[in-house]
């Protein structure tokens, strides 16, 4: 940490700013610059915070040298994580994508989906029983029957479930029904208290951005789980809040570019609620994939216009399985393939 | 709702959408324009949503006429709602100010920050016992030992306590060490699960902005709570994300003029958090009254520098005090006043 | 400045950073942390740019200490500069209010609106003769005939006058009809031949805010045209773009307190612009006053739904003078009062 | 254009609405609801504006239903144009690769980019002589002899030039110095009287989207253009400003798939200047690609770390030439094709 001292500071102020820093267990080195003072803080910064510093006399402002976050960086743990899902890895040179309707419905539809899912050969299915809406009066999801749907509709390809976790008291019925992998929705990127019980359980995650987060405050929300001991996390772009109110979100491709150096973990992009419509999914889906995701979470309903939730959104069975042949093409021209089910997709191949 | 068809959508296509009005129980107004042909769904558009139209084959758009808010609209409620906090008016003509540390620290410290709180005449205290930190190695908050600390420092001055609920699991606590207002933080605005169980107690609630929470998200948030039953509820205003890097948030003070029309809810402004510095809460606190805020929320410790979180934006008690004079005058400038405990006041006028 | 070299960086990588710092005429302070080695440069940063050492071989990043602006500076100028127009003082004590229609559509219109101006008291004039529309078929502005209008019309009452220029080569025709105060509008912020244009005058210049830009890319502006020669300039807060769009910018109020602390130069809000709707203007005026504006930029028209341009945000002259009345009370309980024509303001007050 | 009145509106005010829609020349059409009553306006709408309702009495708020953009707009013009410069199209199946250093420095340096961009395959080259820098203290560019220096060094490949105008007085020497191609920078994309003075004249232009401009905004400065009868107009994304601090810009991929669905005009993608590091530009330039750029507009310097600006950004010609080989597999994969110049290409991959 460097603190930058006002032009006037005297002697009296750097001494204490000097006493604050061996106080913490740091060496000192102090740098008298001709318009300013500087002092270095030697040792592990991440004892300090620019707070300790900026409210003492003589003090301009303080700074970070190094990144708060370590579990989760790169700087300290050189090679990619990859997850294991029930044997589907994520993180590795194949892409992997996950598919399934925004909410849970009923069991036919979770059927109908789960066999379009299959059939372009996607390994992982999602689906949300427990909904986080805008409106109080808005469908608010199935619920723990909603879980069992999903289950069992994916069960019935072998495809492990992703699902997202709102309420920190329906953790036990997660572990109960086997969810695969737990996620975590924009809205509670900073619920700490979820983060500290995911951070406790086996189950990988999946870890949104939140809608104005950082990368640093994305990665310290990401720490939170791995201080926890659960290291089996996965963070997923979805689209960032800015200005422009042509589309819904923002699909940040230049974070993807940047995580993948800043941490080891994967990184998955949700191209679906990025723009929030379905003839914007095909041109996200593969500029995702181009800027560096190791996965991609896509919306896919059997009837997107009677969906109960982000109908307009959603891509049919056909057009997913189109897509999935043209992110194939895609992630061969980048050195990589996207990890299909082999038999299912050519059955698919010979209906269409 | 306006459903806008595109230019070269047909009958058959108008029809369909006719009949998805109907549907849901309204009546259906055409309008055949040169460019655009478009279809008014008559009677309570909350039924309808943009996703149920925009999928339909022929349809460019559709969007809402009225706002989704309905219980904490003033359109629905005309006179202001005044929440009265143990005999404490906030939302009336007389601004109320609540003040305290950030996070409750030791007995010690509380009670010399009460004493600040009570001199300078504010009628509300405020600490954080459970913090959301960014970082998990970060400190985390004194827990129930901190509810209790900040509840006997004010209740010797006979303050009204405000203090921060993270988790659902601890709202048995807040009842039982009888919390006077629950504050729900900028992080946690759209946690959902959280909304409605504050929102089926009997205590009165201050629900901040998210930090890129629009208007409508953060009514819609309160309606949550209001769709519960708990009418008691104030919005706080704590300064948005945006560009800009000089300072932590942008204080939207906008917004106090834009909720002042909005709703009936009383709007609280915390000028603390939003500059993120002690210099500028002055400024802000007067941009705030200004703009027409029912309260104000300022951060004051006995001693910042030696704060544990947040030193450098709480105000010393003797800074707190000279506020509270400059806002008193203010205040009559626009007709209304501070609401000070008078013999307190004058002890510390003395005192100063 | 400091460079960070990264964990892995060798002494030749070092060294290399040193010697472009001794080239650049200055010295050097290595500081060899525990997870860094940080190369301090030791004299006038000024001559130096992170571009010149990021892309050296073992360099993470590097950061300037010092601001990058200087003649527009506080720390370089500690008075804060007065900007004398016409007599009339812009930065002092006494805040002034700047008024008038958004643009010159007629004489009898600005006529009638210099009436307006005049009799609430204020004692200088804005119009906009040049206008800058998102539209290439809207109303562009009466041009070199719109001056004349402006200042026939200020004149009959001696205000001076304040008007946008788009145009360097409509420079001479300004200063041909002697516009007393130059606006330069948000879309030009960083039209950095105009700034140099107008920094070569003798006329003080308004600078308004870019609609994103940062604190430091204003006052960046402002260098330009000190640089040029011309110290006769100042900031116009209106407004910044943000992610919210129930008001058309949101009026950083958190700049006004930044400013007075960063520069000497006079800090101007215009919360016409800023809210976008009359309603709004009394609140957010108050809230520039109570923040530490030195003059406020209002929008009046003699007849708002009429108006050519922006009819929703202008006042009337009888709300106009209503406010001047509220902004008089309320400067004095900060400790300032407001510059206004005393005895027009009689009259209006009788009018009244 | 809809009218939505205010729930309390009488007759006398719906009479006023519809009158003034009248006196513009269109019809009307009125729909009472049971919560309000909205009033619309059939015909040409773009000849209205929602301030011409929004300050009468009874309005609640008026909107457009129609895109303001019609030149440049698919809806009227479905074909996709087709740019030529020189012989090189842009827009067409086959994506370009617009490659050249930042700015011009010596003869050598461009001597040797121009070397570089050729051997790359790349059809044409841009390079600034005019710099808009943020600092006044900044190297400002070469003038009208970089002109001349960027057009003999691309002369000796044939490659047509691409350089910023950013003074509207000097148009002249551009088109005496046959610069191929305008280019319109960011922080000019609203200086109006430049966009009109490049509609005039019959050279093809690149319009760089603002820092914070709306898809909405950005079509309307094109519009512009086309409206003083240039229609060789480009689209150029290059990044947006938003709160994250951790890169430059965003790159905004969603603005491509909307602009290629919104307008005509050739897209093009400047991945440098997004992420503002050269070891981002082969990630996002890839996903630019994926999302449907049709050209692309990379900087390339014969020596980075000596270049006189941007220095962080620029690849050397070797890395340039490995992209193009990725680029050009990509493309393939995507049913297009980079057009690259063969030759030079051959003697390109010998010398790697």
């Amino acid at each position: 940490m460097i603190i930058v001292m006002q032009p006037e500071a005297g002697e009296a102020e750097i001494a204490a700013v000097e006493a604050r820093i061996r106080a913490a267990g740091l060496d000192v080195h102090v740098s008298r610059g001709t318009e300013r003072t500087l002092i270095g803080a030697v040792g592990d910064e991440r004892k300090l915070d620019p707070e300790m510093f900026d409210p003492l006399p003589g003090v301009e402002r303080s700074m970070h040298i190094l990144k708060p976050y370590k579990l989760v960086a790169r700087e300290w743990h050189k090679a990619s994580t990859i997850v294991d899902v029930a044997g589907v890895k994520i993180g590795a040179n194949a892409v992997q994508v996950i598919a399934g309707p925004c909410s849970v419905e009923t069991q036919p539809q979770m059927d109908a989906a789960a066999d379009g899912v299959a059939a372009a050969g996607a390994r992982l299915m999602r689906g949300g029983a427990f909904k986080p809406r805008t409106s109080p009066y808005a469908f608010q999801g199935k619920g723990v029957d909603g879980l069992c749907m999903l289950k069992d509709a994916a069960a019935r390809h072998g495809l492990p479930i992703v699902t997202e976790l709102m309420d920190v008291r329906m953790l036990d019925a997660f572990l109960e029904h086997k969810v695969d992998v737990i996620q975590i929705g924009t809205r509670n990127m900073q619920n700490f208290d979820l983060l500290k019980e995911v951070g406790r359980v086996d189950v990988p995650v999946i870890l949104k951005r939140g809608m104005s987060a950082t990368i640093s405050e994305w990665l310290m929300a990401a720490e939170y789980i791995a201080a926890g001991g659960n290291h089996r996390i996965m963070l997923c772009e979805r689209g960032i809040r800015t200005f422009e109110t042509a589309y819904r979100n923002v699909l940040d491709v230049t974070a993807v570019a940047v995580l993948k150096r800043e941490t080891h973990l994967p990184v998955i992009v949700d191209p679906s609620h990025a723009g929030g419509k379905a003839w914007m999914v095909p041109a996200l889906s593969c500029a995702a994939l181009a800027a560096g995701a190791d996965a991609l979470l896509i919306e896919v309903h059997p009837c997107p216009p009677e969906a109960w939730c982000d109908a307009d959104q959603a891509l049919t069975p056909g057009e997913f399985a189109a897509l999935m042949d043209k992110l194939d093409a895609l992630a061969h021209a980048l050195g990589r393939r996207i990890d299909r089910r082999a038999a299912e997709v050519e059955s698919a191949a010979l209906a269409r």
